[in-house]
């Protein structure tokens, strides 16, 4: 079954107890808390205190056309998106963004397979190879693999890739799960790469430096928290490779929801707005407030694993962030977490104390790691560190 | 060059004359005049009409989970909008719903895919044909073999097919571009059937029976005029073919627009009121607007052709509608046209008198024929009338 509808099947096991998705409420120690995957409702408080200036509303006569913008490009691209994403890049300072053209899809998800298809070469007797280093994002084998395309294949990890031919490396950076910076580790002649840039953004990770890669995926879902919407964007250099990738979404999707897009550049234009000197006293900088509100969460899960000594967590070097232009660390969207003892399989411990995790087996690495989603609601996290901390020692699980 | 590319750039080509995809108002003769695609903006008065009713607002903290309903098997489509799509097909009759699960995806071509996917047998060594009778729709074709697939690939016209072999037929009926209703034609024990319904509403044909088949695919764009809104859906009798669909869109979207989906279920919800009998006076019944539309210009064109005796278009049985309790006869969004004389190259003939149609060649058809479109705004719909007006003789075209 693929991992995803595993996820979900997971999580459906456990409805009764979980609300749907959503972990239930009452503090008993039989609630089921989901913190598989990176549902990012921690930001709904921003929103909601932001009000009318994020709302939108859409006429009934509007958008009926397949078409945004026939002249471009990527022709349906809503114009307004396409200000607001330079905008918000060159306001933040983690991509250049001129030399460009900008590819709209549903979600990066659907960029990774447009990248995958644009830079696959048509005239190779056998699938290209699609590599990325351990612990690689869960998704990329799946993706790689759905439809058994005879243009690419999942090639497993890139540290061991050592073949003499034509191959694609996906390059995560901060890394998922482990919130680490990333560089290519192939450095092979015959190899394309492509960066997903879902989490490089100043509430995750220092704003190091101005990434100026040719393909560049970035993620709504990730940066504002509107995972709903699915909306992403590649940033692409090479104009045959955007073209390819438009073809890829016209036949897949024929494009992407106006109204997610339309949605999308006013929710983009308040974060840039509130990133403004002149900016108005009501509206909180918005990565200030997250970056405070994820480095909370941080703190009081590095507080619980060092009171219970039972686990550890990834450190992350003080590094100069261009954007805050102060030194600070990584806390990332995920907390790569493993148990100290001998506990081989820390997913299935976790899931004896009712805590849903996902296994580092998911992500081509040992099982005695689980990723554990930051981003979800106030109440979940805080009832996840209460459990957390009620662990006296590791058994083997229920 | 994937042929829906080479319809864009060859709209592109003509973007000085066409202000993008949208036909110049200038009424000169140089003006070209784009009916290759079926951009349903004919509805655009209709809900400016509506008004306030198909009005919808979003605020800024509004759907951000990935998740609509964690509970139902389609766990990305919102309630609202499974609920407004039963009572349509309730309300008009055009299909069964009760016993089918409801998967929404980003426009039914994306639906085509995910139903692919979840009928191809996976332990197959061959990828499995699927095929569809000419004249087919261009983009099965296109879609099947994007990914050059292990799972299937386009075997071509259903009527040639004599494989003792597992099969996919798609059966479009209405037909595109034809606008027939059909029927599978294979019939053979191994083939599984995939039902596209997308033309199936009383304002593009009669209303014959309520269909109920194991796969009905639908799309929002040609129902309500909405194409930009990226929304299809499907209805699905076997509970383990609708988990492999959900799969589908789970990995290649991680679902659909939540924007979208809320809009739909509003426009929708308008279309059912608008069909009661204790209907608001202000609100007009929807399919008997647009049925008085698409007649009208279907009359047009048919005087028009009549008048200048160069070329034939397809008739249409009159037959009962369920829907009106009327005769009546199909009034599809497509004409299907093709050139009394020798002329073997219809597309191109036009083409030299600046009007763009697609030709029969892209449907697995005789290039005599070209598929034109019936659905545009109203003044590139009187320009194409006054344009094929003028055309005295058929040439060989510039």
């Amino acid at each position: 079954m693929c991992q995803k509808t595993q996820d979900i099947a997971v999580q459906r096991d456990f409805t009764s107890e979980t609300d749907g998705n959503r972990t239930s409420l009452n503090p008993s120690s039989v609630v089921v808390i989901n913190l598989d995957q990176g549902d990012p409702t921690v930001f709904e408080t921003y929103w909601r205190n932001v009000g009318e200036k994020s709302t939108i509303t859409f006429k009934g006569d509007q958008s009926l056309s397949y078409f945004a913008n026939a002249k471009n490009l990527c022709w349906f691209l809503e114009p307004k998106l396409e200000e607001e994403i330079r905008r918000l890049h060159n306001v933040v300072g983690n991509a250049k963004v001129e030399d460009h053209f900008i590819i709209v899809g549903n979600g990066s998800s659907q960029l990774i397979q447009a990248a995958l298809y644009a830079v696959s070469p048509s005239d190779h007797p056998e699938p290209i190879s699609v590599v990325a280093a351990t612990p690689y994002y869960s998704a990329y084998q799946e993706v790689a693999d759905l439809l058994r395309s005879g243009l690419y294949r999942w090639g497993g990890d890139a540290y061991s890739f050592d073949k003499d031919e034509p191959y694609i490396e996906m390059v995560t950076s901060p890394n998922n799960p482990n919130g680490v910076m990333r560089e290519p580790v192939v450095n092979r002649p015959q190899g394309k790469i492509i960066h997903d840039l879902a989490y490089y953004w100043p509430h995750y990770t220092p704003i190091t430096s101005q990434v100026d890669h040719d393909i560049m995926l970035f993620t709504y879902s990730k940066c504002t928290g509107h995972a709903g919407s699915r909306i992403g964007w590649a940033l692409v250099r090479d104009k045959d490779v955007a073209k390819k990738m438009v073809k890829f979404m016209e036949v897949s999707t024929i494009g992407v929801s106006k109204e997610s897009q339309l949605r999308a550049a006013k929710i983009l234009g308040v974060i840039s707005d509130s990133c403004q000197n002149d900016k108005s006293p009501d509206l909180d900088n918005f990565f200030e407030y997250s970056q405070h509100l994820m480095a909370e969460r941080w703190e009081k899960l590095r507080q619980v694993v060092k009171v219970n000594e039972l686990f550890s967590l990834t450190k992350y070097p003080s590094e100069y962030c261009l954007f805050t232009k102060d030194f600070t660390q990584a806390h990332p969207a995920f907390a790569w977490m493993s148990c100290k003892s001998n506990m081989e399989d820390c997913e299935k411990m976790l899931r004896g104390h009712k805590i849903l995790a996902r296994s580092g087996s998911r992500f081509g690495s040992d099982p005695k790691y689980v990723r554990i989603s930051m981003v979800g609601r106030d109440q979940e996290f805080n009832l996840f560190l209460e459990r957390l901390s009620s662990i006296q020692e590791i058994t083997s699980g229920n």
